[in-house]
């Protein structure tokens, strides 16, 4: 929608802006204003910020927002002037005729720019389409992500390999394992190597059969338990995203072969992977090999069984971003672009099975951002 | 700006948009559909997350994304439906007439949903203006997260008491005691009780007169050392807020004095917080202890130094909230608001000295929702 010349606008904090982190590069907590005028990067700080994010020195110019109000506020014969005033001001002082927004710019914003005469169109897609396209630096980023999220199931399975089976439940360190004694054991690994993982999953049994689910209790023996870990790197801002299920004792042969199934289908789908593939033939490919092992996916009054969430999505500096690997639409993986692969199967009274991987898309294939054993019986 | 009477719009997901998880109750990762119909509450959920979000009760509907979806593209003739024509769909089957969203509503959702002839009106202020207001089970949400900010200070208390002076560095456990290990004691301690501390502040010396630096390196004796923690309940989503200051070794007198003021401020604040009082006017009255003390603020190029933030902000799904106690603005402190009280003096040189509380306001004064000790001076 908007012209692709149209300079940037932004008005947010970058814990909730993706795109105002991209921009900005370094963080506030509250919303603020950053520009483009031709390649150079423009923001206006508040006293309490203004001397950090000059010294983080990643504008290339960093204004006084005390000032530009007061400018704004002489414009008005004093009247308040809030952000709509201020970026009005600014746009009239650098000869700006015009802003592309991103699309969940502020409506309220968005009105009284558009009342005080401010060109300002929404991209109608991506702000920066360039996120999509993981340069080598933001690739390792991901890929350190991923490391963190390693260390999640290297504390897992040592925890689980520790643990002692005790008629349904296992006992760890003199008490009971539970989800969140795990998830804690987990998150705070992560913490110690310079990471977040916020709503770690640690479900087991049926909990698992909502993949969204976090998982709380009692961890079963001979129930499969699903872990997926998606911390973000503190210095960076990008995340990894993995995920493994484990069983403590003694798998069923219907577990084995959901898990089994599930890792083929994943393997399956990172071997389809390379530049321009349709990530839709990617997960139909998931579907695919589900349907031929004679897993069917159903969708009921209370929810649904089988497949039925998206093969993958691309993986950044949010946790969900372009592109998307999915059923629902026609997408081509384009070359750069960095994404999950996590098929999985959910049949409550079986379990759920979810393997989640991460690649960056080449030419010819995927190369892995992310790696650990797929081991998953633990005695 | 929007007629109260409409009901509310929401597109969001919970982890970006407070008003969000106020409406729904339950965390959801990825943007979804909320309304209200008279006192009902509804929300349109996908396959993926439907089954969760019935689970947790918090809404009276739970829709199915993919049924609306179909009927909305059966509509269009096949064509695609996106969240703007679901929302088309769903104000017909419904019969309402038009929805207040949030300030924040994305533009771009808000342009579409005009053109398809759903009138939207932003509110212009609070979506819920009743999220000022804090029950007491909020209030005790709140309290949890400032016992949580508590333990943190107790950690750091214990941890720069064991620490020894070597020169110009503090040693523990047989390593350079530094704002990255405090930082981490801290916060994975708030963790293993329910929380997630995100940011906290560890800032020695020179760094803490930047009020939103994190810290970074050796905590150095004899240094003010500011550490502000403003945790998240996991289980509720409130947050705590609170700082102290502390210095490790012998304070000098300019040090003293300046912590003698920032608390004489800090308690003069909290002593003139009642029902109806002016923010501004409790921010005046810390202006004024400041200056009598000598203390004077400046702004020049490269920076402020002195008292050059707002007294106080309100606290509850957002770190950040209404009301403010700020210089900039007159706003009446209402009953049942939860506002912290920060009061701060930074001089790069000598050191920064910021302390917080948070307090709910009551019809006679302020009840505190925080409790920490202020002794500072560690030997």
């Amino acid at each position: 929608m908007a012209r692709p010349t149209l300079p940037p606008l932004l008005y947010a904090d970058t814990a909730t802006s993706t795109d105002q982190l991209y921009f900005s590069r370094v963080g506030v907590h509250d919303p603020f204003i950053s520009f483009g005028v031709g390649p150079k990067r423009i923001t206006v700080q508040s006293a309490l910020e203004f001397g950090r994010i000059r010294k983080a020195g990643t504008f290339d110019e960093v204004l006084k927002l005390e000032e530009w109000r007061t400018r704004a506020e002489k414009r008005r014969s004093g009247r308040k002037a809030g952000p709509a005033e201020i970026i009005a001001e600014l746009a009239r002082a650098y000869r700006v005729r015009g802003f592309r927004v991103p699309d969940d710019f502020p409506t309220a914003l968005f009105l009284k720019l558009r009342k005080l005469g401010v060109r300002v169109e929404p991209a109608g897609g991506p702000l920066f389409p360039e996120r999509e396209f993981k340069t080598p630096a933001e690739a390792a980023a991901i890929r350190e992500g991923n490391r963190l999220s390693a260390i999640g199931f290297t504390v897992t399975e040592k925890i689980l390999r520790a643990a002692r089976i005790k008629g349904r439940t296992l006992i760890y360190q003199g008490q009971s394992l539970t989800s969140e004694r795990l998830r804690y054991a987990i998150d705070s690994a992560i913490m110690a190597e310079g990471g977040r993982a916020d709503d770690t999953i640690v479900a087991g049994g049926d909990q698992a059969c909502d993949p969204h689910e976090r998982g709380s209790g009692p961890i079963r023996p001979g129930e499969l338990l699903i872990v997926d870990i998606f911390p973000r790197v503190v210095a960076t801002g990008y995340f990894g995203d993995m995920t493994r299920t484990y069983l403590k004792g003694r798998a069923s042969e219907a577990q084995r072969k959901l898990c089994t199934t599930v890792r083929a289908a994943h393997q399956a789908a990172l071997d389809a992977i390379h530049a321009d593939v349709d990530g839709r033939s990617v997960h139909q490919l998931v579907v695919d090999t589900f349907t031929a092992a004679g897993y069917e996916t159903k969708h009921g009054k209370n929810g649904s069984v089988g497949f039925f969430h998206g093969t993958g999505h691309g993986l950044g500096l949010a946790v969900h971003e372009m592109p998307r690997i999915s059923g629902m639409i026609s997408m081509p993986l384009k070359k750069g672009a960095v994404v999950t692969v996590e098929p999985g199967l959910y049949y409550p009274g079986l379990g759920g099975c979810r393997v989640e991987d991460v690649v960056q898309v080449t030419a010819r294939g995927a190369r892995l951002l992310s790696c650990h054993s797929y081991d998953w019986e633990i005695k």
